[in-house]
């Protein structure tokens, strides 16, 4: 029997517009171990609490077998959830509360919940490339909000937007904001969350950083328009990523729809790894936990800005974040950082260049880059942000 | 501020067509205890290998911290499931294996790979309810094709839908297919491999069973065309579902486009999972494992079949399943099994009636249900069944 090519098949029409993801090759690049890698998210390995995971492994064994069996989401492991909410300020009730294999499928489910194909949708002009992707299938026509350089998101154009268009939703991320890194203060939480109830548009608060906050901490958005925001939390930066526990507080009458979609992407059951965070979080931890990752971090953050001081000064500006992962820089003259990324890499350094973040065509812009302090030790900072000021003198004398 | 109701919230088109899932109002039901149930399909939890499990998590913990940091798919894993479908008779490379979530995230991915908004499906008139489910957001064209109650799907009905209509994709479970309990021959696996091929029209086999056959084990369809079956494998059954590791044998080309499509389900990584299977295997425990279910399960399906010939016989007709966790039994006379488990569930027996499974309503029949052996031990199957007959007997009188 002769078989036909595969390159018949007939896929999905998103499908011919899909470049490799940036974000992934970057993964597969940033584990080359001789690399100094600033360019994702990863949470420093050295904090995950290892042993308290092998303790919380052997309470969850001493339970039953029923822990390996599919189940029904955990409600003692939502409880956390609904007291680590409050810490943040937020008040909710568990069945709002949805667990999920982490952020990423947060959004995945949300975005399903609130778009046909084509559907409007407001975001900021760069934007975590992993929304992009998730929003790829539905092929969406995307509203473009201007983000200022020290204050955050222009909200006289999300009124605009929100009273003109009808956007599905607003994205966001308000806390250590990806990639500029900008935290809102409370008054823009409190203006956005007046505007989605005043207009009827939802705001997706996707929040993996906002535990992570050096200076003083702040309640979501969530906190003040409970049916107007989907809050997106995250146990990947705080515990451990590959655990894949995350949890969506959604606007209540929602939850059922949301809970059918988890059904369907992977039968709402990683009831395993759920009894292990809650085994975890059982012991206390979470709170010392977040102390230990704060100062951790803000050590790292103060190590980059130093490092940025002393060999990039003349070159770049940026803000000292309060909050989260990384450190939004632009060139002061006209630099194209994907072309520096090119450089950095003959030196076997990696940051994301602004480049990746575009939402849009329009909104591409060349000079900035995100760099990374969560991941790379001390001396990777140090060293990469000193090779990063060879691969400008290379680009430059090009 | 008065914040308006969420009921203004404007949500996808498809959510407004979305009754509570059965099988989700089951899942929490049948884990009421007293409850007899031969409804899901639910592993013996007694057979999950939880010693070796344990001995993997040590394992596991000893290689380093960047097993719970984010990290690609696990290359050792898939050298694992490239040697376990070596075990079935299909040959094929790790870069045509995607490692999933759970055999329903493989259906959830491979979807939305191949469907735009209303494509056209083939299906049989009674599937899988997760399946269903995983389409509904596409609103999708359902083509039914009739299914022999002894031998399975019609494949002249499948030539001409191929033939005549070209839908995007064929769902089919060949070993122990949901609800039927049927399996077919060689020869219908061969048949249906080459009308893909002619036609064009890509298979997605799901294999939830195909290593649970009481008789003799067959070849799953993807042996016969590679490039045309996108074969659907999961642990869940044969090591524990709540670790939540399948995978995907897909053609070759469709690689970099699932892969994407995963990533923005939930970033790859189940890394931990991964791990923590791969140590698992590691310890070459898989084909006793599979010895020990299939001998285990027989005897189920046995004593199934005993109970269901001592208590209703003379109101029932089945055919004995070579494979799978299920017995499919129609009433000879006009039963509405719907009804039925409504007398049942008052005798804390729950299964699923024949309409639960009904791909659009035309194809709706109300005669039949399925039975599951996997789940209840011996004494609750034939205590199930003689309830079951009481049931009916009340049903009868009404």
């Amino acid at each position: 029997m002769q078989l036909r090519s595969c390159e018949h098949l007939k896929l999905a029409d998103w499908v011919k517009n899909n470049p490799p993801s940036v974000m992934e090759e970057l993964l597969a690049g940033s584990s080359k171990e001789q690399w100094i890698s600033l360019a994702l998210g990863l949470p420093a390995a050295a904090l995950f609490p290892t042993h308290f995971i092998e303790e919380a492994f052997e309470d969850v064994l001493a339970l039953n077998h029923s822990v390996f069996q599919y189940q029904p989401p955990l409600e003692e492991l939502k409880s956390h959830v609904k007291h680590i909410m409050a810490l943040r300020g937020v008040q909710c009730h568990e069945d709002q509360i949805l667990l999920t294999a982490g952020a990423q499928q947060g959004i995945s489910l949300i975005t399903r919940l609130l778009l046909e194909a084509q559907s409007r949708v407001a975001l900021e002009k760069l934007a975590y490339p992993g929304l992009l992707q998730a929003l790829k299938p539905f092929t969406p026509d995307i509203l473009t909000i201007n983000t200022h350089m020290k204050t955050g998101i222009d909200l006289d154009e999300v009124e605009t937007a929100f009273k003109r268009k009808r956007p599905a939703f607003l994205y966001l991320v308000a806390d250590g904001g990806n990639p500029h890194s900008l935290t809102l203060n409370d008054e823009q939480r409190k203006k956005l969350a007046y505007l989605a109830a005043e207009y009827e548009v939802p705001i997706i608060e996707d929040d993996p950083y906002g535990f992570l906050n050096y200076q003083q901490p702040r309640s979501p958005i969530k906190k003040y328009a409970d049916d107007w925001v989907f809050y997106i939390g995250s146990f990947s930066k705080l515990l451990a990523p590959a655990l894949r526990v995350g949890w969506i507080v959604a606007p209540q009458c929602t939850m059922r729809h949301l809970s059918s979609l988890k059904e369907c992407s992977d039968i709402n059951t990683a009831s395993f790894n759920h009894h292990l965070v809650n085994a975890l979080l059982n012991k206390n931890i979470f709170e010392s936990q977040i102390q230990t990752l704060r100062n951790y971090y803000a050590k790292q953050r103060d190590c980059l800005v130093n490092s940025l001081t002393q060999y990039l000064t003349s070159d770049i500006t940026f803000s000292i974040p309060e909050c989260g992962f990384f450190i939004w820089a632009y060139f002061l003259e006209k630099i194209n950082t994907s072309r520096l990324l090119q450089e950095s890499l003959k030196q076997n350094v990696v940051f994301v260049p602004s480049e990746a973040f575009a939402v849009t065509p329009d909104s591409t812009i060349y000079n900035g880059m995100r760099l990374n302090f969560s991941y790379p030790s001390e001396y990777e900072i140090e060293e990469g942000i000193k090779r990063l000021s060879l691969s400008l003198q290379a680009l430059i004398k090009e």
